[in-house]
This record gives structure tokens, C-alpha cells and sequence, in this order.
């Protein structure tokens, strides 16, 4: 009796938000979506009566699978898709050619222009990435300042659970996102904090720090975080400038070490990222041989050009630098990388130039293209190698 | 040239990561949508050559614009609306029936499981609501344990600018939601954060504390932010149990106080909150005269008998109640409501109550509906008016 006062007053409520068309699609019904089974398929329904064509799409395991048509009948369209293997998912709809949130789901995740629904199939492979019973750390949403760049950044901190009741120090990761990205990806896509706190508490990965900024140089924050009338060029054509890397060691270290109970050393620092984050890692480990004993390079390979834009790629430079590095001895030299890839090429000759000059790295090759199931395997592979 | 090889990339990777159809939708085109002129109306355009019928949805004033159908020419939906207030609004496309985020436009706010587009139309009045050249407060998004509720539960606290390099203690400000919300839709849709940026740095508002709780009691956390496998009985269909109001007297205020340097007394707290969170603060400061000297009621009035499920309103007791309120003397009493709002008779009651009994409050009656350009301004005037 309770629940239907709450929702006839509820009813009432959406009523006067939208109309009738939006509320009619958002009213509870009796629509199970996504079902998931036991075995691990999915059965996706959307009510749309005057749709032709929808597909669901997702970026699910075995590929074959990753677009379907769902089947109309009646009003109802509705598909079958896997079983996929157990990991979380993004997916939409795409109704007669545009993309769709699931109207009946609220469980949406964004990297840069990419808004989709999440899901997770349950299960022991996908337990790393849910939200389970385990002290959780906290997560502090920051501006800093940025001399190097002339802006003030915001940034995220996690700091581990106990953190704030402890007088310990802790080493830190650095964590940096893809082009197109910004400082909330690796938090609302890549569930980083969860993974985080998953392999703290059964062990698995030290506690520490993790540091999340926007990696886009020009762009002081997520939008919505930033003046709506600021215009923001390109994100991965800023790539090329080496901007961002200065700022994150002459900006984004210090000031962590400033305002942190941070154990300030090579030995407790690491750093990763993928895509234009791997690309960064390279270039900020490479250039600052010294500064990082744990260093991880996702779903990026060696650029000769393209990345670089008008900058020219010296091979002797590169080498020279990895040779610094190799004197500097890091403890882990990480690389992770799918097997279909688009940048697999990239990733082969950046190996073939290692092999090359002897630096030792710990290789992961993935079924998995340039994607955010790997992006976050390779997290949860990468933090338990560090500070070991 | 670099920007060119940017783009060539970041659009292989789009093209891996998604089907074509999408990836149609998606790819940056020369459509410019919402485009805001300095009128102040507003064009939408839509790229959908499928669809016969689209609607542009918004929460804009005056309220005849606020469904409009769009025009098609060629595959090109457009509509111009407006000209609307200087504000922040909501928006969607209802696309044949389905509401559809804008699929060009990556500025999203949720509040449960309303997920819609956001856009502002610049001005002095919409400045507020603007990420401006400031300093910025920080968040933190930290677990919290509820012996209450047997529980641990997530809430967000924002701490004003410098707290972390001063030694002072804050006033703070709690600040409760509506049915169906959580503890992110005062940060993603409210602008909570960003509005008390802006009234501190003008001078206009004390620096505070706010903390933003999840008011529904049987859930401990945003979606996606608990176990994807918890069930989750309905919000505002809860609203009768009284349990979250306890959870926050004896849980959040005690923990807020111990972790966060605050002044600790009624001239230092206060507590607002809309439609539901409306009606938990005037059970809160009912149940405990003493405990809050600054109360605001957003968008709720007297309930007897719906919110209250099986349980018994007396009257009598809820006199006493305020009785003991008037003894108290709380420094504000704050009541807003829309001219418009489905809950505006309650309201009517709410303040007939008051005068019979002789609470004072200050009553703010604005164009508008059960809506977030309500409870944004309404922060934005309950804000100045505490802790002076």
C-alpha cells in the first residue's frame, strides 16, 4: 500500500516532467532488460512501435556477437546475444540508425562522446570489476594548479581505504586516459576505484594512491566541469605538442607530493595509461628516465609519425633514452595489447625496437581490440605487479 | 596536419569500437546542435533519416515551448525554441516514441533514471550555474558506516575552497534529495558544487560544508556504485519508514563531525532538501527543534496520509512538534514552491499550519514546476541566507 502511494505520486511527478510519448517508454513495465541468464546470455527488449530496425550493440565477447538485430513482434523487439564471456559491458541500441540509452536502464557510463549502458554478467571473472562487500577507499574530485599549462586542472584522487584514519605513506599510480577522454573515464567506464578497491582487499595489489587526470592539454576538465562557452580544440591532435607530459611532471607529481601522505620516490611511483595515455606514458617515462620504477603501456605502440604530427621521430633519440632507461633499471616495464587491435602494427615494432636495445618488459596479448574490457583487465593485471 | 592525423585515427577507432550506423551518427559533421544565440532561443537539429516524428523536450520557460515538434527537411530534424530565461537546462529528443540523448553533444546530467542532455544559455542570470574562473571547492566521495541501517553507504561531501590548506572549521549544509535520486543528482543535474563555487568567491554565501547523502534507506549507493545484482525496492515508495531521518541524526551529522573540521552546533547546521528530501527535512527538524537553526523546504507541502503510507498523521502531534520548534528559534525558516508544482496545495496547508501554529518562515513562490531550474535557484537563494 505503501509502494503504490509512492508510485501514483511518483506517476504524477514524471507526468509533468516530459510527455507523454517519454513517459509511457520510461514507465515500469513489466520489460525485463537486459535478462540476464545464468548461462551466460543476454536477452535485450526494447518496446518501440515505430522502429524498423534495431540493433543491439555491445562490446561483448566472442565478437561474432557484438551487433544483432533484434527481432519485432508485436511492439517488442528483442534479441539473444552470447554467452559472453563474464566481464562487465558496454552497450546501446541503435533505433533506425541513431544510438540509444536503454530507456528502462539507468546504468550509464561515458568516455568522452561515448555514452553508453553497462552491465555486468556475474560471475568469478567479473567480481573484480563489482561492487562488493570490501572496504571501499574514497575518491577526491580536485582542482590544482598547472604553471606549465597557465590553468587551473581538475583532477582525481583515490586515495585507499584507511587512508584518512592512518598516518601511513603510500605509493602512487598515475593513470592516464585515451583521446577523447578526460579525467572521469577511467572512474565511470574503467571502474578503476573498484578494481582498486577489489585487489586492496583480498591482497592482490598494495594499497596506494591512483592520480587521474585529463590528459587533453587544452582542456581544463570534463565537460560540464569546464565554462560552457569555452571552446576545446581536438583532443587527440593534441597529442603531438609533449604539453601534458611536461605538466604532469612539473605540475601533477609535485603537487601530489605536496598535498598527499605520498611515499615521494621512484620506487613508489608508477605510471600507465592506454591509447594516447600509453603514447604519454612513453614519452614522460622515456624523457624522465629516473622518475618511475613501474611503468605500463596499454593498447599503444611505437609512433614514428602520424602521433607526432610535425615533430620529427629521431630513432637515435629513442634509443638513446631507452638506453637511460635501462641504466635506470625499472622494476616492471608492462605492455598490454589486443589481438586485433588496431594499433597491434604499432605494438610489434615498438617490441621489435625493445628487443633491440634490451629493455626487458612483462608482455599481455589479449582477445580484444582497442577497447575498455581490455583497458580494464589490463589495470587489474598491471596494479598488482607494482610496489612489490 | 597533426589535428588531420588526429582525427584519422580517433575515426579508426570509433569505427572498431562501434557498427557503421552509429558511427554515422557520431562522426563530427557539420551540424552545429544546440546552437544558442544571443536572443536567447535556441536551434536543435537532428540528423535522423529514418524517423517520421521528432519532439525536442526541454525544461526551458516559458512552458509552451517546452515540447516542440521538429521540422524534417531532407534528414535534417530541426526546431528552433525560444527565446527561453537565461538558465540551465534539461533536454532530450524523443525520437518515434523513444527518448533519445542528443547524440552530438556529450554534456549529460542524470538524477535517477532521468538521463538527459544539459545546455546553458549564457547570461547574468545563468552565471551561477556556470563553471567560472573561481577557486574551486573540492568533493570527496567517501563510504560512511550506517549502524542505523546496518549498512555502509556512500555520500558526497564538498568542502569549500581552502579547506584542505587552512586550520579553520566550516558551518555545513546537508542537503537531501527527491524520490527516485540519489547522492550524485545534486552534483550532476543541481550543480550543487559549482553554484556554492560561485556564491562563495562573489561574497554572497559563507564558506561551507555540504554534504549530500542518498536519502533512500534500503540503497547504499548511486547505480553502478553498488552490487549490479542488489535488488533495489522503490524510492519514494520508502519515504514513509522515517529510517533514513533517523540514519541521519545519529549516523551522517556524527560522522560528518568527527572527520571534517566543522563547527559543531545548531548556528552551524543546516539541512534542506526537495520533494521527498523536502519531507525528510521537516520530519528531521520536527523530530529535532534543537538540532538545526537554518531549514529550507523545497517543493513539498503538508503531507497527511499518501507519503505516510500506513502510518498515522496526528495532527496534534505534529502542533507539538512545531511547538517545540518555535521555542528552538531557527534563524531561517525557508519554503519554496512553483506556481506550478503538482505538490503546490500541500504547500498551501503546509503554510496555513505555520501561521495557525505561528512558526515563521520566508516563503519564495517562482514560476515554475516539480522541476531542477526550481531547486537550483532555490539553493542558490536558501545558500546566502545561512550561517550569517
Amino acid at each position: 500500500m505503501k509502494k503504490n502511494f509512492g508510485i501514483l505520486i511518483l506517476s504524477c511527478l514524471l507526468l509533468l516532467l516530459t510527455n507523454a510519448d517519454a513517459l509511457a517508454q520510461r514507465t515500469p513495465s513489466n520489460l525485463v532488460s537486459p535478462e540476464i541468464h545464468p548461462d551466460g546470455t543476454i536477452t535485450f527488449r526494447l518496446k518501440a512501435p515505430n522502429a524498423r530496425k534495431v540493433v543491439v550493440s555491445g562490446t561483448w565477447s566472442p565478437k561474432s556477437f557484438r551487433s544483432v538485430e533484434m527481432v519485432k513482434k508485436d511492439s517488442i523487439f528483442e534479441a539473444v546475444v552470447g554467452p559472453v564471456v563474464r566481464d562487465a559491458y558496454e552497450y546501446e541500441y541503435i533505433i533506425d540508425g541513431i544510438p540509444t540509452l536503454d530507456p528502462n536502464v539507468n546504468l550509464v557510463t561515458r568516455d568522452g562522446a561515448w555514452i553508453q549502458n553497462m552491465l555486468i554478467v556475474p560471475g568469478e571473472a567479473s567480481k573484480v570489476y563489482e561492487v562488493n562487500d570490501v572496504p571501499h577507499g574514497s575518491l577526491q574530485t580536485i582542482w590544482y594548479p598547472s604553471p606549465s599549462l597557465n590553468a587551473n586542472r581538475r583532477m582525481q584522487v583515490y586515495l585507499p581505504a584507511g587512508y584518512e584514519d592512518s598516518k601511513d605513506s603510500y605509493p602512487v599510480m598515475y593513470l592516464l586516459h585515451g583521446g577523447g577522454g578526460d579525467e572521469e573515464c577511467w572512474l565511470s567506464r574503467g571502474r578503476a576505484n573498484i578494481i582498486a578497491d577489489n585487489l586492496i582487499a583480498s591482497g592482490a595489489a598494495k594499497k596506494m594512491i591512483i592520480v587521474i587526470t585529463n590528459g587533453n592539454f587544452q582542456t581544463p576538465a570534463a565537460p560540464l566541469n569546464r565554462n560552457s562557452t569555452m571552446s576545446i580544440a581536438g583532443g587527440i591532435g593534441a597529442m603531438a605538442s609533449g604539453k601534458f607530459e611536461e605538466s604532469m611532471v612539473k605540475d601533477v607529481v609535485p603537487f601530489i607530493e605536496k598535498h598527499y601522505r605520498v611515499k615521494a620516490d621512484p620506487q613508489h611511483r608508477a605510471l600507465t595509461g592506454f591509447s594516447m595515455g600509453g603514447f604519454q606514458t612513453q614519452n614522460i617515462s622515456n624523457a624522465n628516465p629516473t622518475m618511475f620504477k613501474y611503468i605500463g603501456v596499454m593498447s599503444m605502440g611505437l609512433f614514428s609519425s602520424a602521433l607526432r604530427g610535425a615533430s620529427d621521430y629521431s630513432k637515435d633519440k629513442h634509443v638513446a633514452q631507452l638506453k637511460a632507461l635501462i641504466q635506470a633499471k625499472p622494476a616492471v616495464y608492462w605492455i598490454g595489447m589486443g589481438k586485433d587491435d588496431f594499433l597491434y602494427d604499432s605494438g610489434v615494432k615498438l617490441r621489435a625496437l625493445y628487443d633491440e636495445v634490451g629493455l626487458h618488459y612483462t608482455y599481455v596479448e589479449n582477445e580484444g581490440t582497442h577497447d575498455w574490457n581490455s583497458w580494464r583487465m589490463y589495470l587489474k593485471t598491471f596494479m598488482p605487479l607494482c610496489f612489490q
